[in-house]
C-alpha cells in the first residue's frame, strides 16, 4: 500500500479522553475513532489488525475441529425467556422493540441461540462431538464504557459452543478449546495464563479465564512464576488424543488465580520466591456448564441406549477486538506500538527519504515489488513529509521492520534496515535487507 | 472437510414458509435458519458462500483503489439529525434507546457516519481522491420481510464512499466503482446489467442499479438485448486511466431501465427484435450525490486555491448476503443449487460408496489429500448413508464437481467424475479425474 493513497489519520496530540496507553496509541496511530460512548469505527490500520487477529483465532478453532457458522447480532427476547436469563441479565442487555412491537435484543452472547439451532437439527449421539463457533459483533450496554476497545459496548467476540453426550466427552471438548486457546494467544505473541475463574452469568462449575499480564490490567492476579515457563502446545498437537496431561500441567501444577477466586492460604503454599502478584487483562474465558441451557430449552440427544438426555455443553469466548488493546498494553514503548509480526497491519514500513529523485524512486519501487512478492505487505511512505516526521510515524504505528531508502545511502549502494522491537539498525545493500526481512 | 465432522443439516421437506426457489434451496441445503422475521443464522455451508462472495467484493474494491475500514452497526441518532434524515427515514429505521436514554439506531446505511469520519481528519484536496468502504451488517425494519435473504431485515452490505474535490473528479470516482461492479458480479458468474435508477432516500441525480435477470425478480426491467453481449472489463483494466468509454458503452448505447424510470417512448426506439422485457433482482446500486451530506454536515476541503468547499461524494452499495439468493435464483435446477466455481462453498464433493472397505477408504484418502493440496477444498462424504442419498445431497448443495469412488470402479482402476452444471459424467482413473478438476 502506498501511503499517499491510504487513509492513515495520525494525531499529534494525545487525546484527553484516553486513560490507558493502548487507547491513546490506537487513537494517535489512526486505528480507531469513537462514534458514541463505547462504540468505535475501525479506521483502516485498526481494521487490518482486527482481521489478522480474527484469522488466527479462526485457524486455531478450525484446527481444533470447531465448525464456523454465523449467528445474527439481533435475537428474539423469547429465546432468553426460555432459558430464564432475559430478566436476570440486567441493564447490560440492550433491549430493542421493532416496528411490530416485538421484543428483540442485541446479543451479548449466544448460548440460547446456538442451543435453539442445535435442538432444531440434532437428535442422536451419532452427530457428536460437535463444536460450533462464530465471530460476530456483540453488545453489552456497559454503565461506564472506557479504556477504548478494552471495555467497549459494541465489540467483536469469537464464541464457540461444544455439544457432547456425557460429561467425560464434554470435558474432552473443553480440553480441546483450552489447548486451542494456549496456541491462539501464543501465536499473537502473548503469554496468556489460564486461571481458575468464577463462571458468573454464563454458569457452570468449570471455568478458566485466560489472562495477559500487564501493569494496566483491570484486576489483580496471583500466580506461581513457574507457570510462565510452561511450553505452548505445538502445531502438531493431536486434538484426537488425550489432552488432559497438557491441561493438567497448566491448571494443576502451579497456583494461578484472579482476585475473584484467590485463596491466600493455597497461594502461601507456593515458595515465596515464586509468588507473583500482578495485574492482568482477560482475553478469553472457557466454561463447561453441562445441561444449564439444554435442560430448560429441551435440547435432547438419544444415546446408544436409545434414551434421550440433555446434551452436555460448554462455551468458549475470545475478545477479538479487546485483543488489540491487550497486545498494545503488552507491547509498546515511548515511541509507540510494537506489533508482533503475526498481527502487524503491514509487515514493513518502506520509507523514501527523497520522493521524486529518480534513483530513490526506482530503488523504492524495486523494494516495494520485492516485499509484495515476499508476502510482506509493505506500507510505502511515498509522501513529501520530512524524514523526521516519517520516522516518528513509523515508530508510532509499530510495523516490525522499517526499510529506509535515501540518496546518500544509495550512492554507497546501501539502505537502512531497522527492527522496531529492538531498535537495531543495519546499513546493508537492498538485496541483503530483503533477505533479512524474508527470513 | 469430512462430512462426518461437519454440520450440514439438510431438510427433506420443502419448508412451507419459503415462497421463492432460492429461499427454499437455502433452507433445504442447510445454509440458513430463520431466528426471527427477516433475521437469519448462517449455518456453516451458507457461511462459507457468504465469505467467498465477501472476498470477491473486497478484492475488486481494493483493486479499484478503495480502502477498507469498518464502521460499527449502531450509530448515534444525532448524526442523522445533522443530515436531516433522522425524521425522514421512517419506520424502516430501527430506533434504539440505551440505558442512559441516548437515542441510537441500527445503521441502515452509513453516509452520515463516513462524512463525520472524513470531516474529522481531512481538510485539504491533497488527501483526495479518497474512497473508503466497509462490509458490515445493516438493519432495515421491513414491514413484511420475506424471500429469505432477498428481503431480510439484518443483512450484510458492502458500502463504499467516494470523496473528491469537484464534480469531474467525483464522476471519475463513480466510474471506477461502476467498472469494479461489472467485474465483481461477472466473477461470481452473474450477468448484472447497470440500469438507470432513481436515487431514492440516498439522494443525487446520477444513479445506477445493477440488476441480475431472473424470472423471480422483484421488479420489471426493460432492456436492449445487445447490452447482454457487452464484454466485462478485464483484470488489467486501468483504474488510473479514463474509464468513461467503458461506462458510456454500458449506459449510453443500449436502453436498459427498471420500471421506476422506464420510458416507453425511448424504449420504442429500440428495434422490436432487440426489446427485452424481463424481471430483475437488484444486487448493487451506485449514487453520485455531490454535496447532499457534506454541505449540511460541513465536510469541507480546501482546493489548490485555498478556498474551502463541500467535498463531492458518492456512495456504492452491494448486497453481499442478498447475492447468495440472486446467484441461486440465476443458477439452479430441479435437483438443487448449481454454484459457480468462484463462490462454491467447497470445490468438490468426494463421495465414498463403501466407507470401511479398505481399498475404497485408501483411494478416498488419497483423493482427499490431493484435492486439498490443489486448493479445491473437498467435502468428503465419509458417512454410512446409502449412495442414492449421497448423490441427492451433493446435487442439492450444488458443488461444481462430484468425485465418486466405489469398489466396482476401483476394481477396474476407475472413479466417476460428474460436473454438476452439465450433468456430464466421466469414468476415468483417479489421476485423470484429479487432472481434470485441477485444470
Amino acid at each position: 500500500m502506498r501511503l499517499s493513497r491510504y487513509f492513515l489519520p495520525l494525531l499529534k496530540e494525545t487525546p484527553s479522553e484516553a486513560q490507558i496507553v493502548s487507547h491513546r496509541l490506537m487513537l494517535r496511530a489512526g486505528m480507531l475513532r469513537q462514534e458514541a460512548a463505547g462504540i468505535y469505527a475501525w479506521l483502516p490500520l485498526g481494521h487490518r489488525v482486527l482481521r489478522k487477529i480474527e484469522e488466527i483465532v479462526r485457524q486455531e478453532m478450525d484446527r481444533a475441529g470447531a465448525v464456523e457458522l454465523l449467528m445474527p447480532t439481533l435475537q428474539l427476547a423469547d429465546l432468553w425467556r426460555e432459558s430464564g436469563r432475559y430478566d436476570d441479565y440486567g441493564a447490560e442487555m440492550l433491549r430493542i422493540t421493532d416496528r411490530h412491537e416485538r421484543d428483540l435484543l442485541y446479543g451479548p452472547t449466544n448460548e440460547e441461540m446456538i442451543t435453539e439451532i442445535f435442538r432444531a437439527y440434532v437428535r442422536s449421539y451419532k452427530a457428536l462431538p460437535l463444536n460450533l463457533y462464530h465471530i460476530q459483533w456483540k453488545f453489552r450496554d456497559e454503565q461506564r464504557p472506557r479504556f477504548g476497545v478494552m471495555r467497549g459496548r459494541e465489540f467483536l467476540m469469537k464464541d464457540a459452543y461444544s455439544f457432547d453426550l456425557d460429561e467425560a466427552a464434554g470435558k474432552a471438548a473443553y480440553n480441546r478449546m483450552f489447548v486451542a486457546y494456549l496456541r491462539t494467544f501464543a501465536r499473537m505473541g502473548l503469554k496468556a495464563i489460564p486461571m481458575q475463574a468464577e463462571s458468573g452469568p454464563i454458569g457452570g462449575e468449570l471455568s478458566h479465564e485466560f489472562i495477559v499480564l500487564a501493569q494496566t490490567g483491570e484486576s489483580a492476579v496471583y500466580l506461581d512464576r513457574r507457570i510462565l515457563e510452561l511450553p505452548t502446545p505445538g502445531e502438531d498437537v493431536d486434538y484426537g488424543g488425550d489432552l488432559e496431561p497438557i491441561v493438567a500441567d497448566w491448571t494443576g501444577r502451579y497456583y494461578a488465580a484472579t482476585e475473584d477466586v484467590h485463596d491466600p492460604e493455597r497461594f502461601a503454599q507456593t515458595a515465596e520466591t515464586d509468588r507473583v502478584t500482578a495485574r492482568g487483562i482477560e482475553v478469553g474465558q472457557t466454561f463447561f456448564f453441562g445441561d444449564k441451557y439444554s435442560r430448560p430449552m429441551k435440547a435432547l440427544v438419544s444415546g446408544p441406549d436409545g434414551v434421550d438426555r440433555p446434551v452436555q455443553m460448554g462455551s468458549y469466548g475470545i475478545g477479538v477486538s479487546r485483543l488489540l488493546g491487550a497486545i498494545i498494553e503488552a507491547s509498546h514503548d515511548d515511541s509507540g506500538i510494537i506489533w508482533p509480526d503475526a498481527v502487524a497491519p503491514f509487515g514493513v514500513g518502506l520509507i523514501s527519504l527523497r520522493p521524486g529523485e529518480v534513483a530513490v524512486d526506482a530503488a523504492c519501487e524495486e523494494a516495494y515489488a520485492a516485499l509484495t512478492a515476499l508476502g510482506k505487505e509493505p506500507l510505502y511512505d511515498d509522501t513529501d513529509d520530512r524524514p523526521g516526521a516519517k520516522f516518528a510515524a513509523m515508530d508510532l504505528i509499530g510495523l516490525p521492520w522499517q526499510l529506509i531508502i535515501g540518496p546518500r545511502g544509495l550512492a554507497e549502494g546501501t539502505v537502512e534496515l531497522k527492527r522496531r522491537a529492538t531498535g537495531e539498525r543495519q546499513i546493508v545493500p537492498l538485496a541483503k535487507a530483503l533477505e533479512i526481512i524474508g527470513r
